[in-house]
This record gives C-alpha cells, sequence and structure tokens, in this order.
C-alpha cells in the first residue's frame, strides 16, 4: 500500500490550496488547467448528483465539490492505478472538509447495458456528468508509456460510447459537460443527437489571435434546443505569459464557466 | 422587362461603392453583412472561378469579384425572379469594372448527377464555392411571403445536397466557404466528413458577451485534417452600435476574414 509519502506520486494544490490531488510523478495523464476549466461548467449553486467519468486521479470531481458546496461527486475511473491516487486523494487530510461528499467506483463508463447498471453506474441516477475523455494527441506517439497512453489514445467511438452511457446515467433534464479537442467537434455533435439538446459550444483559446485549443460542450438530457457557440475563453493574455483575469479566476476556483 | 428606375426595385451601394446591387425592394431576402462577411473569407490573391451557390441577386460573388482582382464569378440562383436582379445587376454601369468576370446560370444546385451537369454546373470545373443556403428564422414563420420563404425555409437536408453539389462541381483541392446558424454546426460538419478536410470554423458574434449569431466554415475538397476553432469575429462594440474596425473593414470590401 502506498504511502502518503510514495516517492512514486506527488500532492499537488489546486484552486489556491482548496483541494489536494495524489498524482503519479511520471507517465500517467497529470491534471491541470483542462480539468479546472470542466469543473467551472458547473454552476457554483449546482445541487445533486455529479458523475465524473474517466476520473484519474479526480481532478474534476474535486473542483466540482470545492466550488459547490451542496454537489455530491462519484469518480469513476476503469485503471486501478488511477483509482489508486483518487482513492489517496480522499484520504488526504487537507480534502478533509470535501471528503464526506465524493466518492469512488472503478468501473469503465463505456460498459453498455446491465453490465454497465452491475458496475455501480445506474440509469437514471445522476444530476450532472462530467468528462474529459483520452485524447491521443501526436506528442505521445513518440512516449511509448503504457498509463500515458491508456489515457490518451481515443477510441474513434469514445464520444458515442461515452455519450450513450452518459445520457443512461442521467436523469431526465440532467447536465452534461465534456472538456475535448476541436479536432472532435462532429463525433461530438453526432454523439449528442438525439439524446441531448441545447448544447453550449464554448472555444477555449491559449491566445486570442490562435485558434481554439480545446472546447467545453455543455447540453441537457432529452431537451431539444438546437447548438450554440459561446463566447470563447481566452487562457493567455501572449503566448506563454500569464491567465488572463478570467482564466485565472477559473484556476482559482472562482469563476463559473458559462454566465450562470 | 424591368426597368432601371422600376419601383419594385432598389439599387443598393456595397463596398463603398465598389459594386451596386439591384434586389426587391420587399419580400425577397435581401443582402447584407452575411453576404460581405462570406465573400471576405476568400483570399485577396485569389485567382480562377468562384461560384456563388444560390447567389440571390448576387451580393456574394459581385463582393469576390470587388475584393479579388483575378477572379471570375459564376452566380447559380434557381429562383428566376432573384436571377433578374442579378442580371440587371451585371447589366448595372456602376458595376461595369467587374462585369466581365461576372456570369449568371439559373440552375438549382441541389440537382444531382447528370442533372446538375447537363444544368450548366459541370463536374470539377471551380476553384471555390460559396454559399449563403436559405434558413428558416423563427420570424419568418409569421411573415407568409412566398419569395422570403423561399430563400430562408431550410430543407432538412440543404448542407447535404449543396454540400454534395460543391464537392463534384471543385476541382480536387479547391475551396469552400459558406455562412450559416451555428444551430446548423452538426449538419454541417457531417456533410464535410469523407468530402472535405481541413474546416475552419468562424464564430461570428454581434457582440462579444452574446452566443454567436452566425458561423464561417471553410474546408478544402479532399483534404484530411481535423476541423478548428478559429478566433471569432466580433460585429459591434455593443448592441446596435457601430461596427468594430475589424466588421467595418469587412463591411467596406477592405479585409480578409482569415489569416491569410
Amino acid at each position: 500500500m502506498p504511502s502518503f509519502t510514495d516517492p512514486d506520486t506527488t500532492i499537488d494544490a489546486f484552486h489556491r490550496g482548496r483541494f489536494f490531488l495524489v498524482q503519479q510523478k511520471r507517465g500517467a495523464h497529470r491534471a491541470g488547467m483542462d480539468a479546472l476549466v470542466l469543473a467551472a461548467a458547473v454552476p457554483r449553486d449546482f445541487s445533486g448528483l455529479a458523475v465524473d467519468f474517466g476520473a484519474g486521479a479526480g481532478a474534476v470531481g474535486f473542483a466540482v465539490a470545492a466550488r459547490c458546496r451542496k454537489a455530491s461527486v462519484l469518480l469513476v475511473e476503469r485503471s486501478t492505478e488511477m483509482a489508486d491516487c483518487a482513492e489517496r486523494s480522499i484520504a488526504h487530510p487537507g480534502n478533509s472538509a470535501l471528503a464526506s461528499r465524493i466518492s469512488l467506483l472503478v468501473a469503465d463508463v463505456a460498459l453498455t447495458g446491465k453490465a454497465r447498471a452491475a458496475s455501480g453506474l445506474a440509469d437514471r441516477s445522476a444530476d450532472f456528468v462530467l468528462m474529459n475523455p483520452p485524447f491521443n494527441d501526436g506528442r505521445d506517439r513518440a512516449t511509448p508509456d503504457t498509463l500515458r497512453r491508456e489515457a490518451h489514445v481515443a477510441d474513434e467511438n469514445v464520444f458515442e460510447d461515452w455519450l450513450r452511457s452518459a445520457a443512461a446515467v442521467l436523469k431526465p433534464r440532467g447536465r452534461l459537460a465534456l472538456i475535448a479537442r476541436p479536432a472532435s467537434l462532429g463525433p461530438i455533435l453526432s454523439a449528442l443527437a438525439g439524446r441531448f439538446g441545447g448544447a453550449e459550444v464554448m472555444p477555449i483559446h491559449a491566445t486570442a489571435d490562435r485558434p481554439a485549443i480545446r472546447l467545453v460542450v455543455r447540453a441537457v438530457r432529452g431537451a431539444r434546443g438546437v447548438p450554440s457557440l459561446m463566447p470563447a475563453l481566452i487562457l493567455h493574455e501572449q503566448a506563454d505569459k500569464r491567465f488572463t483575469p478570467r482564466a485565472e479566476a477559473i484556476n482559482a476556483g472562482e469563476a463559473s464557466l458559462f454566465m450562470d
């Protein structure tokens, strides 16, 4: 059993020290701004159960629990190694104020039907589903590291599989938020069709003058509205320079991504 | 034969008087900022044949001819009443510097196969296709005017039909640009798939703090690249106030929409 002084892990502070994550030092996908931006898609006054699909070390779920005092959070992660980090994060003394509202399920969110329910992901149980699905960015092809590959290599059908599960797990009118690369916009909109409506697509740009590096999509289970393209979030004033005020507030857990 | 003093039409100046359009005074879809924004998606140094699908009175094609001195333009319009306006625009003395590079085809761009070729739209003949397809905005349901309805009421399959024709008409590596509502993003990306690559999606916002009102999509026939989300164009500094400098330059025909 790894200890809190496990030399293979780090303990990192987020939201200005409001929560801490135990993370693999090397190889595994490490949490960063993507997770904090995604968590900020949940309105601060949200109450109910938020499920973090593919939670990794738990960054998205912890950030939701830290921002939304009335939220309960279920972290769902299939990798036992990542789930071990999440479990140790829950046990970390610095998270004692949040731990009672965070639980962990080791399961594969891509399971279907009875197998998904049997794994512990009950139909119509969640008020919000969040996901930062694995993707393959070209850099990873040069770094043959098993854990990182598992976190980043996209199944071509990842959005179809994960959004089918999200639709099943959500209550009617439950909400979804995901963060992904702009390259995935087509598969995301296809997978939303017929399941979710009222999609809000927010581009995330590193700097205002360059194409978006990510997008956040939020949508409502069973709604009928057409997609909207929201005003973008710009992360940095200039390349490799400090955060914009809005990005800094999101990084600190002090701002919502959408105007709600 | 209507004359230039036809009381049912107006003659409107665009690009600070660089071209003029004869337009129906009432009822028909009248050209505006959408057409000028779309035309600005063509690089100023473009040379070759640009085809304006569903050209109406010709605003997009005229704007391309005015901006791109090496471009030839083919206006394609199925409504004889709209095509009559386009023909009179070509004949207007204020357009004499452009008229030799603009031609008109009365045809339905949604035709397929041999019927499309027989109508005059030859396969692999175009270097650029532009389209501002009809759409149904809610207001039109209350205004039962035939011409306006014809211009605005969307066929559910309009993007599939028009992009299939665009793919056929374009030369390999020929380019496409369209302007549409954000609500159509899913059908657009679906219709692009397998035909076009390297899509650049640019949101167009009336003001910076509100969701996009339009999007421009540009893509390359037969390319493989994934979609990009480009920095947005903001039209107005504040609601109902003057254009931003960039929008004013595009309105005047003096700026490109993309950084090329």
